[in-house]
């Protein structure tokens, strides 16, 4: 069983969340993976150094300097932490981007409508053999949204999609299970309400909830990544809040939204 | 045959020269390593952030705020950059720090004479295995010069005596060169004429020419270090200038000073 769980930046931006956080996952039975986004870091930085923050659509356009500060931060310091912090928890991790061991191939994102997201990156390959020797060997890779092209060039990669990506290519030599972890108990029909919680979607259930409103902003590009995850073979894609990790396995205690195709 | 190679800022800071050197570094034969320092780009972070650059003795007092520029900026940006350009010539390159993989343990400095380095770390072990198993299972490590405590606290280390620490541990499994690349061709006995090159230097010599100043500054400990690694198994430990790595194994065009002890 491989287990790969995506945080994003709700754990990433407060120390206690994300200490907690890693002690339920390093705790985590059988082979992981983890995936992290990048929180709020990057943009504090890019204030502090005078770096225009420019969005589109709520993407990110990544100019060199966007990407530099984001290799930086996401591929250097959070990245780095997080693995001191798994080691300290006897979890063996391996600090990684998609260049390292040439694991996740991507391609720059096209100019299109005349909108170009400067050097991001969209997912061609993930080398499941790579992953797999590692994993097999006993390392616990900690991946930072980073992908590069092979011709020497790093891409901004959305964290979502490089959780699904991984998951759907070991899901061929492991039975994989994929984990969003974000800040709400799963998917809700009451975005305020936790007790609205659902505890299956599926791609019917999901255009109704989309159109109707209910499942909104960036809450449709995750539950997109995780339907890809579900249709392409991993065998349970899961939608949780951070804290909840601890009860994944646990028949009385679980929470969260189990996403079928 | 692994070959252990150490860059330092004179390369990294100079993209073309980057380049040129891992273009030779990705055409050595063997197994091999890359250990790189940082150059002037953390202290030009620290200087846009407002982050004041402390040192003592030609050594950086690491605060948190520059153990966080540092991670960031060899941790991250150089060594992720180096990757991808290595991943572009075909070395199929991985980029870690002490911490991942618990790859290189070390312990924070102790205060001395009243003098606290702050968060900067002296090297305790090295993993041989686990950096054997990833050398055969053909990953090309490249090391930025970060270490940890084995308790979540990241550590400042200097690269020269990463590269040595590592060329001494693997010793032991390969026959093992150590290469310190630099901006001279080798040891001089006049610093300002490379046609006063050394072709050979033992620790009796060194002695002498320290006495006499010949030797001086940051060439010290770098030749500490070289010492320490040919008096530990490494078989051959070479001063060299970036340039000329591809002269390596060379009979007739060598450039550097061979360290003998």
């Amino acid at each position: 069983m491989l287990t790969v769980v995506k945080i994003g930046g709700n754990v990433i931006d407060d120390p206690q969340k994300l200490a907690d956080f890693l002690t339920d996952f390093a705790a985590l039975e059988g082979f992981k993976i983890l995936v992290h986004g990048g929180g709020k870091l990057a943009t504090r930085f890019a204030e502090r150094l005078g770096v225009p923050v420019k969005m589109h659509e709520g993407r990110r356009i990544t100019d060199t300097e966007t990407l530099e500060i984001i290799t930086m931060v996401y591929g250097g310091l959070i990245n780095k932490q997080i693995v001191a912090q798994l080691q300290a928890r006897d979890c063996n991790a391996l600090g990684i981007i998609g260049a390292d061991l040439d694991l996740i191939l991507a391609s720059k994102r096209p100019i299109k409508n005349g909108i170009d997201y400067g050097w991001a990156g969209d997912v061609q390959r993930v080398d499941q053999l790579a992953f797999v020797r590692l994993i097999e060997a006993g390392a616990v890779p900690v991946v930072a949204p980073i992908t590069h092209d092979g011709q020497g060039q790093l891409l901004n990669t959305n964290s979502d999609t490089i959780a699904s990506a991984i998951a759907s290519a070991l899901s061929g030599h492991f039975t994989t299970r994929l984990v969003y972890c974000f800040d709400k108990k799963g998917v809700l029909t009451h975005p305020e309400d936790e007790n609205s919680l659902l505890p299956k979607i599926n791609r019917a259930l999901f255009e109704q909830y989309k159109a109707q409103g209910i499942i909104s902003a960036g809450m449709i590009p995750k539950m997109e990544n995780a339907f890809v995850a579900a249709e392409r073979g991993v065998e349970k894609v899961i939608v949780t809040r951070s804290d909840a990790l601890a009860y994944l396995d646990s028949v009385d205690n679980f929470i969260g939204t189990v996403v079928e195709w």
